[in-house]
């Protein structure tokens, strides 16, 4: 509960402990009192008279007090309960791991499978599977229910405030309801404009919402290190992004053992996970976009279904056709995908296999209700290849084949930018809301220049923060090493706070209703001087209580009213609160003297009173 | 010339050395072959066939290749022979240094003088002084031919560019020209719509120019420690903010000695030093606010325009019947110089005398053409109180002192929040302009959410490209400890770079004509894998190339043709130049052959031929 509780994390193992200053609760709707869906709680100064403050929490069981992980064994299966009832869905046996699952790695260089026993399902042929099948036939999932109690947070309390509290906003035709249903949900999924990423084999999964109508979420990417030290060490880049507020995590590994570490990571996942299967598809290959087929590609979609993955990069707007449109670009294509499929279609003269087989990727998609999130391969990789011919012809064939997804009961959402100046955001936005029917934008970045390498972060917070404003419902984070190197453990953080900074902007400026809630508390706890619950309140504790402590590191200085910026003479806050005080004190000797001079009178008249009020 | 070479600070001294990887020049107009205009110059890669790249550089001669700064003596005066030439001022004995401008600190508590003697000037009655005065005569200054030299630059390349590289961009009613000439520069100041911040007793300075249809700027704020090692160590700060990219530098002094620091720091800058001047009004008064009068501030505002401080903070717009209006904000009033006035008003229950006696100040800063910095006293602490009625009152009366100020003569520009959510902003943006005649906007952000003390720089630089692009002509940089502590050097740096890359996405968002080239150059070495070239073209050279040195240490890897993001298997960059490659190759196979497959022939009319032509 205090500040100075630093995150745990023993060897071969993963950072366990509360955030700083807060803990895990789990609260449950009135509709399923079984359900426990998480939040996190920061508890403010008793002399506040303030209530404790709760907010969203992706961080999962890691972060409850005393929680030790078993990675062996994995996560508590949330979901098995709920999917076991599911008639539409049949145990089977899986396909079995295969040696090039994992690179022919073998002996002591093959990753040992995680030990984890779960039962493998699978759709049936007509019934009902996907959560957008749920959705159709009117049926709310559990799934709904928990992931609505989940937006719901704060809303109350927002909404019982004074009216001038209440968020204004400009949501660009979004409509965000003061309260989140369950039948809110199924509505938003039904038609598309929300996806529950929750294959039916991630039964560890705490669900999970992305629509434009819910709060922007974040996704973190993460990838294996060349001598992998431990699954623990892989396990961890996956603890360290949720433990800060990564929503999701895509998995990008490449090389030998990613069928075994990803196993180890969505076994001890509660977040979604996604990944690009082409990426291990080419692994099979040898490297070689030209021997890339579709059974090479169909059996990794298979394999990695059959883990749990919960969406999958699918690249199959890289038509044949589009590719030269690409050719007078500054920086050609910058997709490692959308490259591989560029140079499959161009090599051979032929239509993308990604394409052309389509219809069968989604019915195996469908079988374990992975969700798409269709790759935009030829997305700029410059300021100066922002929004052109390129990008939104395969925009296009993205919102044809979002309407194909859906008719095969597929959840979908659509990939973005990259690289767009900012008066063109709300152009790519406005296309892609267009043309792919409202199902979800997932944008990466975009960054709004190019001139900052280190610095990318920032050059693409402030494109993210636009874009989910305009409607984007998922940001792809952006590190600092962005262009320049391989993000460690700071970079991942600061990435995952950039992002969250830039997804609660957008949350504040659309108008949801509980969105300020936070930050109200903030600036009530500046102007009281509360310094312990102001870090606490901030997205990162340990660091402003660090920051704070580089100039006034005495614990006195925590309850001090002044900070080091203007040091106590000069303190505008405690000014501020000094004049209240002077102010009711004048007011009240005002009706006794009852004889002010006419200037006095008519300020006590126009504003004086008002003090006394707050 | 090398990246590897870097900054040089000896004790006693400031900073110098050119910034890694390119050199410093100065560039002459056509119309005064004299004037040397800084620029500094990135030479590219000689294999790419690109000249070398010329940017914005207003870090004064401390970026020469072997200068050798001697901070008695001050910078060359730039400006003496233009300012000893001008009728409408003259020299005379100045106040003198009184013992209360230093704290009376005395003997070995006192900072010794600056030596650097200067000719003291100011303005006859009826004579032209100020800027403003020369641009309604219709008389262009060197200043303005130096700014309008110092803007054009890339221009010319840009303009010379393909159509389809030109700018394009949204400017919302700003009016940009192709070109930047001396007139136009004259006109805008005539109108009000720009400053140049030229006090005539600064005859160091390099003059810049503030106003929205010119590229957006950066301040940074500098404060003295509360124990000074050095003067160099004061100067340092300024010679530091100016290095990575601010344009201005604001001295936020308090304290004893803050009269002698400034003049060591205003002796040795070359960029306009702005100072907030009822912190020493306030320090003459033993920091007690109901001390204050007119003859303290009248006389604070004489000693520091004889310094030759550039502009002046004034909180002129903090009116008595305002105060009460902030009473049911959540965090009351945030500026210093706000709440200052604010309970010296309240208390005293009188109208501000910054108010009363405007057209006095007016007629001191006239006489030295030091610029009103009309401050937003009132300003949003949080984004709860952003747009309120106080902020809004006080716009609207900086807006008619904006009026006075320019009848009499001034220079003015106008400052904005704060803590404002980004659906505010251009509300904000668009009274302000509405307001005060076009007058340029200075705003301190805006800082879009108020959750994550640590982080906002990033919380205000997403606000900051915004409010640059909806209009706004300078932005005051904020640093990591912004709420939490002083700034190191590393935060005043990243501050800047920050800040430095929000006025540069503003200036490709409004279509700035050159904006763009150090983008696109940027944007062509990185698809070269010109590893070097990006480094240097970059705010940061340094830190780029460190973060890349952390995965790929070895110099190989600087010409490597992939980089530690992908490797080498899965680069994109580099399998679409081999997919170039082979889409040339092939269509020569065409000719040959003259006998493809319909798919391929389709292929190769519809766009093989465009990769040729690259």
């Amino acid at each position: 509960m205090n500040v100075h509780s630093k995150s745990v994390r023993r060897p071969e193992s993963v950072t366990t402990g509360p955030i700083p200053g807060s803990r895990k609760l789990y609260v449950s709707p009135a509709c399923s009192p079984d359900m426990r869906v998480p939040v996190r709680e920061i508890p403010l100064d008793p002399s506040s008279g303030e209530a404790p403050l709760r907010v969203y929490d992706p961080s999962g069981p890691y972060t409850e007090a005393g929680f030790a992980p078993d990675l062996a064994a994995g996560l508590p299966q949330l979901r098995e309960g709920w999917i076991a009832r599911r008639e539409g869905l049949e145990a089977y046996e899986g396909r079995g791991i295969k040696a090039e699952d994992n690179g022919y790695a073998s002996g002591d260089a093959l990753v040992a499978p995680c030990p984890a026993q779960r039962t493998l399902r699978r759709g049936r042929a007509g019934g009902l599977v996907t959560q957008l099948e749920f959705a159709r036939a009117g049926i709310i999932t559990e799934e709904m229910i928990y992931v609505a109690h989940r937006e719901n947070l704060g809303r109350e309390a927002a909404l019982a405030g004074a009216a001038e509290r209440r968020n204004d906003g400009e949501s660009f035709g979004a409509d965000i309801p003061d309260f989140v249903t369950p039948e809110f949900v199924r509505q938003e999924i039904a038609r598309g404009r929300a996806i529950i990423p929750a294959n039916i084999n991630h039964t560890e999964l705490e669900p999970m919402i992305i629509g434009r109508n819910f709060l922007v979420k974040v996704n973190s990417n993460i990838g294996n290190s060349a001598v992998t030290s431990s699954v623990a060490e892989e396990v961890e880049k996956m603890v360290w992004s949720i433990r800060w507020g990564a929503d999701t995590v895509m998995d990008l590994s490449t090389g030998r053992n990613i069928h075994n570490i990803r196993d180890w990571i969505l076994r001890n996942s509660p977040t979604p996970i996604g990944t690009v299967p082409i990426y291990q598809a080419l692994e099979k290959v040898d490297g070689d976009a030209l021997k890339l087929d579709w059974e090479v590609f169909k059996d990794t979609l298979i394999e990695q279904a059959e883990q749990g993955v919960d969406y999958f990069t699918i690249h199959a707007g890289v038509r044949l056709a589009y590719v030269p449109l690409t050719a007078s670009r500054v920086t050609g294509i910058v997709s490692r995908g959308g490259s591989i499929m560029a140079r499959w279609c161009l090599s051979k003269h032929r239509e993308s296999f990604l394409y052309e087989r389509f219809d069968e990727i989604c019915e195996i998609m469908r079988k374990y209700d992975v969700s798409f999130s269709l790759g935009d391969g030829l997305r700029p990789g410059s300021n100066a290849d922002a929004n052109d011919a390129a990008q939104f012809a395969e925009l296009e064939t993205l919102g044809e084949l979002t309407k194909i997804a859906w008719d095969k009961g597929c959840q979908v959402m659509i990939e973005g930018p990259g690289h767009v100046p900012m008066h063109k955001i709300k152009d790519n936005m406005d296309k892609q809301l267009r043309e792919c029917g409202e199902a979800p934008f997932y944008t990466l970045g975009p960054l709004t220049t190019d001139i900052a390498p280190g610095y990318d972060h920032i050059t693409s917070a402030i494109g993210a923060a636009m874009i989910g404003w305009f409607g984007t419902a998922m940001l792809c984070y952006v590190t600092p090493k962005e262009h320049l190197g391989l993000p460690d453990r700071d970079d991942v953080k600061t990435g995952v706070i950039t992002y969250r900074i830039a997804a609660h902007a957008a949350d504040l400026a659309k108008g949801h209703p509980g969105a300020r809630l936070r930050d109200d508390a903030m600036s009530r706890a500046r102007f009281d001087f509360r310094w312990q619950d102001q870090f606490h309140i901030g997205l990162d504790p340990e660091t402003a209580l660090r920051f704070h402590d580089e100039t006034l590191p005495k614990e006195a200085h925590k309850v001090a009213h002044f900070c080091s910026m203007c040091g106590p003479k000069f303190c505008s806050m405690r000014i501020t609160q000094d004049l209240r005080q002077e102010a009711a004190a004048l007011a009240e000797q005002a009706v006794i003297e009852n004889g002010l001079a006419d200037k006095s009178a008519e300020f006590l008249e126009k504003g004086g009173k008002l003090y006394l009020e707050t």
